[in-house]
Formats: structure tokens, sequence, C-alpha cells
């Protein structure tokens, strides 16, 4: 970063945001072209499939004004590893464009980035460049690339009746509590379930579990039925909460019947797998703890 | 589309903007996996390298409210494409990033989508999918993967004392005319040059070329000198509006005094390139039309 970190914005200039970003994403392969170039340039070895995503955070709507600028720029990245992670796949390239204000001083930049770089760092994920641009209130957006671990992906249209459902952590109240600025994108959980398993879906919990749930029966023309007692929960938060808050960024996932024995029959975990309810040929239901049958609506928090 | 396009952006919903979008950009390749998925996934043949390029438009700093959202949506995958084409690639995959009202008409995102979808379908890009989130003002963010040709890759680094500097259009002048919102990037001319001839460096001209051709030099480790007679300007701007406007989107590149003399010789030309100055070992002038030498900055338009 340059000297005086007390630096506006406006003063160091897109020579200042290349030098910062080179300072804080050295590339060591030199195979690579990054950060001062119009694109970013990477070979590809073999026939490996590869993983495009991308998310948006803004300032009021993804976190409150005055939010600490790390935690932003790691949940910015975070997001997107747990879309890669939702696919089965290992996050790897990621271009950050910026929106901020000419006013903001270069520390909070710099604070910004170095929240992307904690998790970058964390899971080999280099970034490559991105782009800046004037703005009112912060905006980040990530695009990231992934590979496919072995050419095996897991999409969210391919779950079948019978198949049992998982999640990997608990749900609700993420934003209230904080969750939602300093979660760990479930990549190993992933990793471990694409090597080990053949999950028939995979999907992350941005929008909240009935809504993401939702998108896994939509999109593979099925039902599910989940159960009040077994959908775990953060603490103190209601059945609503977890159901609908959103922004847990856990995984959903379905695995048959005899794949999520072996995976109950597990003796060591290393990870934490709550099975809370059964894909059916069609219908969304939830059964409450009272034994009650309550329909679900493939909505939860909704962005607009 | 929604049947009925007046409706809002608020009560499509996601599922309605992810059935609009593959309406929109339907993926004929069924290798692929695109809209309506955590991340896009496409298969490598061979080893290729590709090319990762990102671009953030916003109401108000890069196109003014009330702009036809058809041509924000063009310009925001137009800047794009142009830096792939600025490192000789071919562009391949998008994301689209939307930040909008709720308040605004879907129709309103149809035209945004359509202004994107018309320079998709021009140079045969593929929109893969993205993220849509609440905004006040309108934010696109494009995120697009390109392919070198055959591995051929120009960077602004690379630039040689002796090497003749080129553009590929007039200059100037580009925000008020309105070319920031209807300009071709220059694939088909990156393309021609990557093909038949070898250029030492390459950019487009985003901040001006004042800027951008002293990011070249910057970047090189070399000067430039440039002559007012000889740079092409937009109907009736000035030098100034020429060197420093910005937008203007033509590609700035260097050939070796061989490779120039015979660019030049080429009778029949498919496309105009006007050579206007020369790689030197150091320092940054401008020969004005009555002689004088007049020291030119590596700043252009200033993005803060």
């Amino acid at each position: 970063m340059p000297r005086n970190k007390k630096k506006l914005v406006k003063e160091v200039g897109e020579f200042g945001f290349i030098a910062l970003l080179r300072r804080m994403f050295p590339i060591a392969n030199k195979g690579i072209v990054g950060i001062g170039d119009d694109a970013a340039v990477f070979n590809r070895i073999n026939a490996q499939k590869l993983l495009f995503t991308t998310d948006m955070v803004i300032e009021g709507v993804h976190f409150k004004k005055g939010t600490d600028p790390l935690k932003v720029g790691y949940k910015a990245l975070a997001c997107n590893i747990s879309d890669i992670a939702a696919m089965g796949g290992i996050p790897k390239y990621a271009l950050v464009s910026l929106g901020i204000s000419p006013n903001k001083e270069i520390k909070y930049v710099h604070a910004l980035y170095s929240g992307i770089k904690q998790l970058a760092d964390k899971f080999n994920v280099l970034i490559l460049g991105g782009d800046t641009v004037r703005s009112g209130k912060l905006i980040v957006n990530i695009a990231l690339i992934g590979e496919a671990n072995q050419g095996k992906i897991v999409k969210r249209s391919t779950a079948k009746a019978g198949d049992l459902i998982f999640v990997t952590g608990e749900l609700g109240n993420s934003f209230k509590s904080g969750h939602h600025l300093n979660f760990i994108p479930r990549v190993k959980e992933s990793q471990y379930l694409v090597q080990n398993f053949n999950p028939t879906s995979m999907i992350d919990i941005s929008d909240g579990l009935a809504a993401d749930l939702g998108h896994i029966i939509e999109e593979s023309g099925k039902g599910a039925v989940i159960y009040e007692e077994k959908i775990p929960k953060r603490g103190g938060c209601s059945l609503q909460q977890a159901l609908c808050d959103g922004e847990d960024f856990e995984l959903v996932f379905t695995l048959s019947e005899s794949e999520a024995k072996r995976l109950l029959n597990v003796r060591k975990k290393a990870f934490r797998f709550f099975e809370i309810g059964k894909i059916i040929e069609e219908g969304y239901f939830l059964i409450k703890k009272c034994g009650t049958k309550v329909e679900l609506k493939k909505t939860g928090f909704k962005h607009f």
C-alpha cells in the first residue's frame, strides 16, 4: 500500500491501486499474467472442467453502513467460494470489482482487500485483478473461477425421490448474529463428499433453507419433506428463522439412501452433517414436532 | 420474459429472473451448465490459454441517469470485450451482476439484457449466469472469460524502443457524442493483427490515449513520442479531448519498424490503422503541428 495509509482513494489513483493490489496479491507462478494488464491469463494443463461464478454485495443491502471493511471483503469472497463449493468444485482465480467513494481513506480499501486476502490465502485462491470505480455506496463484485475435482460436479437439478437431505451446520439468525460476515465456506465438506460419496444434488444456503431446498426440488422436478426436530438451529433462533433467514452459507445436499447410511455410519467425523428429511415425488412439506404437516413454499428471503 | 412486461422487478422474483435469462440466453451446447445453478461449468478440450476480465459500470458515473437501458447493457459487455480484444483474445463466456432498484419495471431489465445479448450474439459470447441484487442506482458488472488465439496474447508491458505506435480509430469526445454507448469493440482488428503480425504491446483506450499509452510505456519501462498531426480526432474535437477524454475503446498497439512497414503497405485494408508515433527509451512527448515539443503525463481521465 502507499507509504501513507491516510491518503484518500482519489489521491492514490489507478497506478496506486495496481501497486497496492500487486503487493497484497503477489503471483508466484510466472506463467500467470495477473494484476495490471487488461485481462488475466492462465494456462490450462489438461481438459479440467472449470467453474465460473460471481456475486455482488452492496452497502445497506448485504452489510450495514459502517461495517468493518475487512469483513465486507471477507464476505464478498466467501459468498463466491461458497458457490464453487456448492458445485463440488475447488476455488481458483478471482477478479474483484470495487465501487467506492473517492473520499474514503486508502486504509479502508486496504482493510477491504485484507479481508479478501485472508480468505483467498486460506483457500489458495489467486486474485488476478479487477476493476475499481467511483460510487457513493460501497459495492464489491467478485467473479471466481473454480476447478472441478477430477471432473466431478454436483448440480442442483439431479436430486432423486428417496434421497435423504442433509445440511452442513446450524441455520438462522445469520445476519443479526454476524455469522454472515465471518462464515467459513464449506469447501472441505464439499470435497470430502465429492471424493467419498456421490451427492445427487447440492446448493448453498444464501436465501434460506426453504428457498434453497426449493431450488433443488424445483430444478429436479421433485418434492421434499423435512422435519422440524431435525433442523439444526443457530443459538436461540426460531424455526421460522432457520427456514427463512438466509445467508447461512451452509450446504444442503442429497444422497441416495444407501450412501446416506454410509455417511451416517462414518465413525470419526471431521465434519458435521445433519440429516433433515427426504426427497419425495411431489409436494413440499415440513413435519412439525407435534406431527402436524405444513406446506412450505419454494421461496424464502426475497431479493426484491 | 414474463407474460406481462409491465410487472415490477420485485413482483418477478429470482425464479422469474432465471427464467428470463434462460429464455434470452439459451445455451445450445449441452456440455455446459449455465444459468440457474450455483456456478457455470464449461469443458476445456485442450490446454488453451484463457483470459478473464471484469468491468463495472454505474449510473451517474459511466452513463447518465435515464440512459436507454439497452445501451447500458451494450456498453457493459462492450467494455469487457474490448479488454479481451486488447489482449489479442477471443471473448467466450460471461457472467452478469446486476444491481437494480426493486421499483424498476421488468421491461427495463429486459431492455438491459437485450443490449447485452445484441453484442453477445455478434461476438458469440455465451452469458452463463450472474447475480442480481437490490440497489438504488443501476450497477452492471460483467465478468468475461476469453480464449487466446493459438496461445498468442499481447501484453502492455512488452513494447520496445523503435516500435511504431498505432491506434485503430478516431479519439476524443466519446462521452458527449454517445460513442461510448455504441462502439464496436475491436475484436476483428485485434485478431487480424495477432494472426498476421506480432504486436509487441496492446491496450484499449478507456482512460484516454495519453493515459493508456502511458500504461504501455510505464509497464514496458520505455518512453514515447506522438505527433499531433497524426492523431485521428472524432469530428470537431480538440487535441486535448483526443488525448484525455477517455472511453474511446479503440486499441493502441505497437509494432516493430519492419512489421509496421508491412502493415502500412497492405493494399486492401479491411481495417483502419493510424500510425501516431514511436516508442523511445525514455520520456513522454507530444510534437505539436508547429514543431513544439510538449511533455505529456502518464495520466488522463482519473477515476478518482
